[in-house]
């Protein structure tokens, strides 16, 4: 195949951005085996075309004037590294409606705005690719939209935010949350203002898109149920210790018989599972599905030039299935009902202290037992004069346990407020009806 | 996207070749989605037409002569399911000159035989793709041919055989070698000669196409040195965990300088190291490269239904890239020089057994640094009126730790012959010239 010279173009000098062109410069041999294409990039909007860069552009390269690339029929894809939700949306938007494919980093971009975006990218043709969107350089999405195509993924278990697993795999060796944080803080993994990291608000947003494209159904910010680790204590990592478990910050999106849930909360990840084993700043995500059992991916889910590495991939990719179809369509197709939160069901870890006196377990078990709640392991320990109960149960709904919780919070002998955490240990099966 | 009706036919119609038909069949409409065409096998080369099948095909599918899908012009993709070396091989170098694109499951047909294959692939302008020769339905083949195309991967680490990570799963639970590869019989893990799996003969024969693949250098069954698990005894497995550390059948594929190297041996795991988490018969593979750090991918590396979800995945792959010129082009395309197998570098672990008199221990240590082996770690006891030493080196040559071995071994205070086994305990890191 006779070698074809393809103009690209970016949004954004970043990082990331030059980063990209560098990559494309560098590896333009390989990616002319693997394509048969050698990319170039021949535009890039910036805001200062003066200021110092990590890896400079060709004379000429760096232009303040996005219909410079709107406008020139001859850039075949376009890499949008800029960031933020404006001008950056209407910019994709603009791209996409006059044909030219998009490769997207931006998750708040995608989490806010992304039916929009998919919707002018399906009805133009072109593809609007994103897997730098989540999880840094770990192929997700490619996994999940390319190589599991026939798999049926029903279930998305993933640590997405490496700020969160940092701090807790820090509370793990000894450090309380303070200077767990403060840790993640000096070593640049944690803002000065954490709070989109470890209110779980970050995770949230890219278990909306690792859900749309695992099911095939929109899944939009405001839908996750989510929960952070700022209520994580010593205590906790200790008491998960104790039962062979860790803690982690893990985002589940569930499909159970044709509806969807997405939530994302600390849990007690037993010791034995894959997540357990992700360390420090890593980010993983296990897909089950009928056909593969489970598969997990885990690498580094953040940095500059992990993010460049996808996004190149992603502009490869683009020309390498232009014009064939594939991916043209929008990954979400169908619009799938939502599982009422309290239906999914999970075991659990409950904590809670007790007056040390007879009848007062069997108290709490029957409690527990009149919803369906069953116990498959209890740790009771003194503490302070009273007792403390550490109980995992076996799969219940999730609303049979608050309703449990509430009414033990409500007896006399509880002096704690129960506390209840999902539990994380179940593995992927294969189930297909044909042999 | 119109739909287009894309007429594929089989070689073989055992457990995958039903399952990748089953697949089609019940996916059609997911994978007209992705790639804008409904696959549908129309021909599937059987010795049999009239026996039992899981998924039973529409009526005339069933063929036992070749010449009908050869000579079919309206089949665009062939799955190669039947296994086997002979007739598979020429039915498969037929097809491609035929210029039909193949996908094969076929590990032993690729390691013997890949260079012809891939020669008549790339000179036909068809694509061969194999992804679930490696690992079943774990896509580390798509991962590292389009995921990380510009990332110069330079170090695969590959549990690649579950047989092998079963039985060394249950030693750590306590049973001996014996016991553990009973109880691997017993449950299908293993066959009742098995040979190929313990010796590590079929580990290395996956990890040649992953470093073909992986460093774009042909490397062949023969050029892997490979040892297996068979001389692991539960001391081995002790002693690695009084030093927290797991035993496991390690592939190593490394690229050196621009040399290649690729071994598989056993190792001890250090058990922070995400391989180390790896349990019971599961496969993982851990990529390292510049931009990425390190990826790695598990999951079940067997399986009918698993191998004919990543054939599907394949086929769907060539539908939707051809014509573009995307991989259309050998995965090997240089030929790079072979690393001197005692250059390889790595920490190891020593065992020996001394006479447990004063000296002995400077006696030993004086030997390793006279030959550049450093020790980070040393553990004595009492052993039957002698002492055993289990020593972690530092990184050293492998030809520096033979020969400081075999001088240790010479001397008269030692009572047993020296053991090393290599240390895994590496992680990935970014280092890139750019910035």
């Amino acid at each position: 195949m006779a070698s074809v010279d393809v103009p690209v173009a970016l949004l954004g000098y970043g990082t990331v951005g030059a980063a990209v062109n560098y990559f494309l410069t560098q590896n333009a041999d390989d990616i002319e085996r693997a394509t048969g294409h050698r990319l170039r990039v021949v535009k890039a909007l910036v805001r200062d075309v003066e200021k110092e860069r990590n890896f400079n552009p060709d004379p000429g390269v760096l232009t303040t004037d996005f219909q410079e690339i709107l406008g020139d029929p001859s850039i075949a894809v376009v890499a949008e590294v800029m960031g933020g939700m404006d001008p950056t949306g209407g910019y994709v938007l603009d791209l996409l409606r006059a044909g030219k494919p998009v490769v997207t980093a931006n998750k708040q971009l995608l989490a806010q705005r992304g039916a929009e975006l998919f919707a002018a990218a399906a009805e133009a043709g072109v593809q609007l690719r994103f897997e730098a969107s989540v999880c840094a350089a770990i192929p997700v999405i490619k996994v999940l939209r390319e190589a599991l195509v026939v798999t049926n993924v029903h279930r998305v278990l993933g640590i997405v935010n490496g700020t969160t697993n940092f701090i807790l795999s820090q509370m793990e060796g000894g450090k309380d949350y303070a200077e767990a944080l403060a840790d993640a803080q000096a070593r640049g993994y944690a803002e000065a203002d954490p709070t989109a990291d470890v209110s779980g608000a970050d995770a949230a947003a890219k278990m909306a898109i690792l859900a749309t494209v695992a099911f095939g159904s929109r899944v939009t910010l405001d839908e996750v149920q989510y929960e952070g680790i700022e209520r994580i204590t010593s205590a906790h990592v200790q008491a998960a210790r104790q039962m062979d478990m860790v803690v982690r910050l893990i985002g589940r999106a569930t499909l159970v018989q044709g509806k969807v849930d997405v939530r994302v909360s600390p849990a007690l990840v037993d010791r034995a599972h894959p997540l357990a084993a992700v360390e420090g700043a890593f980010n993983a995500v296990m897909l089950q599905g009928d056909a593969i059992r489970e598969i997990t991916l885990e690498g580094p889910g953040a940095g500059g030039i992990e993010t460049a590495s996808a996004v190149v991939a992603d502009m490869v990719s683009i020309i390498g299935t232009t014009g064939t179809g594939f991916l043209h369509n929008d990954a979400s197709y169908r619009n799938l009902e939502r599982l009422e939160p309290g239906e999914l069901r999970s075991p659990y870890y409950v904590y809670l202290r007790v007056d040390d006196r007879p009848g007062v377990l069997a108290h709490m078990a029957e409690r527990l037992a009149s919803h369906d709640v069953s116990v498959a392991r209890l740790v009771q320990h003194e503490q302070n004069g009273g007792a403390a109960l550490h109980v995992v149960t076996h799969e219940a709904r999730a609303g049979d346990v608050a309703e449990a919780l509430a009414e033990i919070g409500e007896l006399p002998e509880t002096t704690s407020e129960p506390e209840a955490l999902p539990v994380i240990s179940e593995r992927g099966v294969a189930e297909l009806g044909w042999a």
